[in-house]
């Protein structure tokens, strides 16, 4: 077992609340993570991998290397795409879950450094004749970014392996973006950020305050008069990152960037940093976001939109949004330790990512509307495929997330049957969530710490129950308790988990009369698969019906399914028009049954209509 | 009197069923429509030069012809926007309208003489080093299109004025079109069609069969295999014309290259391009226009969007797209003499069209949302400038719209105070139309033909009284009255003209249980001006609450303003989450009076909020 290897290592951070935990010291047991783990770990890492193969992102290192003279294909920031795959099979090498991909971990580790110049520039794509073109185009040219998620692979798997070599290659293209872009160099930065995050943890991994420095210049370039990027809000560079205080512009890039700036916080603590970052993530909260935590409304620009713009159809909620959501979330969890931000997490992890990627590990979604018809289908990969690789980074980490930990005790943020050993400590969680709320935990060390239990938003009502008796629980705060803990001390938490509608707020136009459906931290939506017969979306839901649910073990690998009273109404089907005569009723017709699956779990059966907000018929 | 001066001069085309009238045989009278014309004649105009010059159109020519050296500025369709302005320019010569116009639009055409090369080629962008790149990139750099509309402002200043010179440069620019793109030339098309419809009717203005053949080509050339134009849909180049079925990309693009097509059939008579062009149409009404008339929903690519996919607030409904609907809905009508296209012409001109400019002329709107908040606000000016000529254009010649004939008869097409005279024919319209549906015709000369009065499909019911007595009139067709008319004899219509509450298809979303407001052809909104202390986007109306309609003279230069009950629910003040909890109630809090205004009209007061879908508040 490594000494530390955790996604993102704040626990020596000054400005961190919390300490996180090693990856190698949590164990998923046989769960609904693992199951996520296992179909990348025995699919998807596989799938992506032959993907770059076959799309040329492997080969291009090749032909940079002068290993071959095929033409390259691919994008200009193809290089990510297997970076972000190394970073996830690094995981997964540290999990010792994939020792059959090691050779090729190091065969592409291999051509990384047979590419790399004696400079430390690295990156596939402005060799040769585009030698003369590097840094020239900072706006589209995304070789920082590349740089960014090469440092992240590179850490990862310095962590997972104990092995250096990649790091080494990782100090040296710091070193050269240090030279150019530095103190000493061109006060500027790219147009997609990432390496502010990553620069920030290769400090943290290296302890070459130098890195940190880079990082904070990249973030502090943006926004700046004149504009070193367009002034661009799409870019970001509209305003300084301090002065933002509305969530716009493509909402990936805005997202990495305030997990940036929460990295720079956690290592600097300057108050304004912070006080943006908490008004944007309001503000990201506050009709900005799905109610499956996706992000990012608008297909143009990929951007956010304004305040309750959150069409359905039309959602983009990229799937790399998501994720960057539990990147930011993760950073503002360690510099407050506020039940919030794993909230967040939770919803997106659960709904808006997860949907991202079909049941077996290989089929994709970019973006995820909550409401489509037929023609949308998972594809097993994309021209610009920044999506499934950060998929795999992000389930194969998910572990890392669980727990965090401080001078007084535990965090315990996720649930799953999970096993943790870190040190003298040792805790066993047993549970069949997301299916039900009840979670048994087992202290298996002696001590006196504080267990934190995250009580979830989406609770009603929860009671904790300890040697000490029984107690209820706030939802939206860490449940505390503090005892000194004998070996087979237990504590069972039971979260009620019925199934509930939920109402939107009027200002998201199209939910209104409208109801969604969750249980737990799952969101539902209703699929022709499972409706025979039943156009979903022209349904509708009966306004007070009951909403059961029941456990098929065989529907979509095991879900618990909802089921519900509708009607399908008359007049959609015989008008045509847009517009209807005044006062003219639609007319109730048949009475349906409906059913609805886990929205994470959508489009893994045959091509069909989809739809999570659901009209409430008229009485 | 020019003999001959319409708008389209479809009237010896074989396959017209109807003739269109010259302009300079209908005059307005003091109404609806010549406040507007006047706004253009005497603001609109005069600002729009103005703004050409200052924003370097006019120069262009000079740089272009040697006589200056400053240096150029604009976009690459630059040109088009001052020959839209000279079209509009000459209809107002035509209507003796704007003498004092008549030196700038005399300069101007001399301007554009001087910049025309000796083979014919014309436009300011590609000239001294840009030379080389004539008709490289077909899919932007706009020259064909640029050169449609210098063909349409020919012809409408040659009808106009008599005069032959800017029509002798046309000829030359199409000849040089015809010998790059004529059967001896390339086979290719530009991205942004509009010479379809221009060189048609060069074709129908000088008898020469070329126009009509290049016409053909560009509409042929489309969507071909390899594709010219990268078989892109944003440029109507992902099917042959032929071949679409459903209407996408590109709105002003999408609709132009229709009315083109149009035009086509008109001198073919083609089965297969009407059989598209019938289907197109039923597509764009069918989910694809807003209740406005507004059409090409998503700001992503200017485009429609996918049937019902029609956001308010996000709107796209570019004022060309408006523009653009009218040119191709008169050409159908030409086609067809049906009722229906008429409508779709009225709906347009009175809502979304007309909103594009202010009460005044001189302010605009690119693009026409039906709901925003305050910062939506009309501009002087746009880089892109191709909205307001487009306004000038279309307001300059609307009296053209008015009326058509067949060898039986005139369609009367739309309502104001006009005075129709042609050869022996003379008739005489009264009305306060539309903020009143009584219409009084009188027929000021002798001899039998039909009377066709176009019932709009706005209209519940309608009657028509003639010296033979009264006749109830079916909505969406043209009621016909046919005698030996004696000189004086009168024909009164009466259309009801309730205020109506509008229901949506429940398929667009966001219109579910809201209802809009509509009297007559004026669709209303409500604004924050004229709803003092009312969050208007926050407001309900009650669901069976009466609707009034008082005249205002004072309001808004003079409109017809509707009143009705609602109330302002307390939720949406007290909560900024996104998402409430199970079956939590929107309580009510205070009752509401709430007033209307046309949606034309908005944004001529003091900024604020605006919505034309209203949610109907729970009983």
């Amino acid at each position: 077992m490594k000494a530390a290897d955790p996604i993102i290592a704040f626990g020596s951070s000054p400005h961190a609340r919390v300490r996180p935990l090693p990856l190698s010291a949590v164990r998923l047991g046989d769960g609904f993570w693992s199951a996520r783990q296992r179909a990348i770990h025995e699919n998807g890492l596989w799938h992506g991998l032959e993907q770059l193969r076959k799309t040329g992102s492997v080969e291009a290192f090749d032909i940079a290397a002068g290993l071959s003279s095929a033409e390259a294909r691919g994008l200009v920031y193809r290089d990510s795409d297997l970076y972000k795959w190394l970073e996830a099979a690094s995981y997964a090498l540290g999990s010792r879950a994939c020792e059959e991909l090691r050779p090729d971990v190091d065969s592409i580790i291999e051509k990384i450094e047979g590419t790399q110049d004696s400079d430390g520039y690295l990156n596939t794509w402005f060799v040769g004749e585009r030698k003369k073109d590097r840094f020239t185009n900072l706006e589209s040219d995304h070789e920082i970014y590349c740089a960014g998620h090469l440092i992240q692979a590179a850490i990862a798997h310095h962590r997972a392996t104990g092995q250096r070599r990649l790091l080494i290659v990782a100090e040296r293209l710091a070193s050269h973006l240090y030279e150019q872009f530095g103190p000493d160099g061109r006060f500027a930065t790219g147009g997609h950020p990432c390496a502010e995050m990553a620069l920030a943890e290769l400090y943290r991994e290296t302890g070459n305050r130098r890195w940190l420095t880079l990082s904070q210049r990249f973030l502090d370039a943006r926004g700046q008069d004149p504009p070193v990027l367009g002034g661009k809000e799409y870019l970001l560079d509209h305003l300084p990152v301090r002065e933002q205080r509305a969530a716009a512009g493509h909402a990936v890039r805005a997202l990495y960037l305030y997990a940036g700036a929460a990295d720079i916080y956690l290592e600097t603590g300057e108050d304004t940093l912070l006080d943006s970052l908490t008004t944007l993530w309001e503000d990201v909260q506050t009709g900005k976001t799905y109610i499956t935590g996706g992000v990012g409304a608008r297909h143009e620009g990929e951007a956010f939109g304004e305040r309750y713009e959150l069409p359905n159809a039309r959602a983009y909620a990229e799937t790399c949004a998501a994720t960057a959501s539990v990147m930011w979330n993760w950073r503002m969890f360690a510099i407050t330790a506020d039940a919030k931000y794993i909230d967040v997490i939770e919803n997106a992890l659960y709904n808006s990512f997860l949907s991202g990627v079909s049941l077996d590990g290989t089929r994709y979604f970019y973006v995820n509307p909550l409401e489509c018809d037929a023609s949308h289908e998972r594809r097993p990969w994309f021209d610009c495929a920044c999506c499934p690789p950060n998929i795999y980074r992000t389930i194969c980490s998910v572990h890392g997330l669980f727990f965090a930990t401080d001078d007084d005790g535990v965090f315990v943020n996720l649930y799953d049957n999970v096993q943790l050993r870190h040190s003298e400590f040792a805790l066993r969680m047993t549970t069949r969530y997301p299916w039900d709320g009840d979670v048994s935990l087992e202290v298996q060390s002696e001590g006196e710490f504080e267990l934190r239990l995250r009580i979830p938003r989406w609770c009603g009502a929860a009671v904790v129950e300890t040697p000490e008796g029984r107690r209820e629980a706030q939802p939206g705060a860490f449940h505390r308790v503090r005892r000194a803990w004998r070996n087979g001390d237990r504590v069972l938490l039971r979260m009620q988990m019925p199934a509930l509608r939920v109402a939107a707020n009027p200002r998201i136009r199209e939910n209104r009369n409208a109801a969604a459906f969750i249980r737990g931290p799952i969101v539902y939506c209703f699929e022709s698969a499972g409706n025979p017969g039943v156009p979903v979306r022209d349904a509708c839901v009966n306004a007070g019906a009951h909403v059961a649910h029941d456990w098929r073990p065989d529907l979509l690998s095991g879900v618990e399914a909802l089921t519900t009273e509708g009607r399908v109404p008359r007049s959609c089907f015989s008008a045509q028009s847009a517009y209807f005569g005044p006062e003219q009723a639609v007319e109730s017709d048949r009475a349906v049954r409906l059913t609805a699956v886990p929205y994470f779990a959508r489009a893994n059966r045959e091509p069909g209509e989809m739809i999570v907000w659901m009209p409430i018929a008229e009485k």
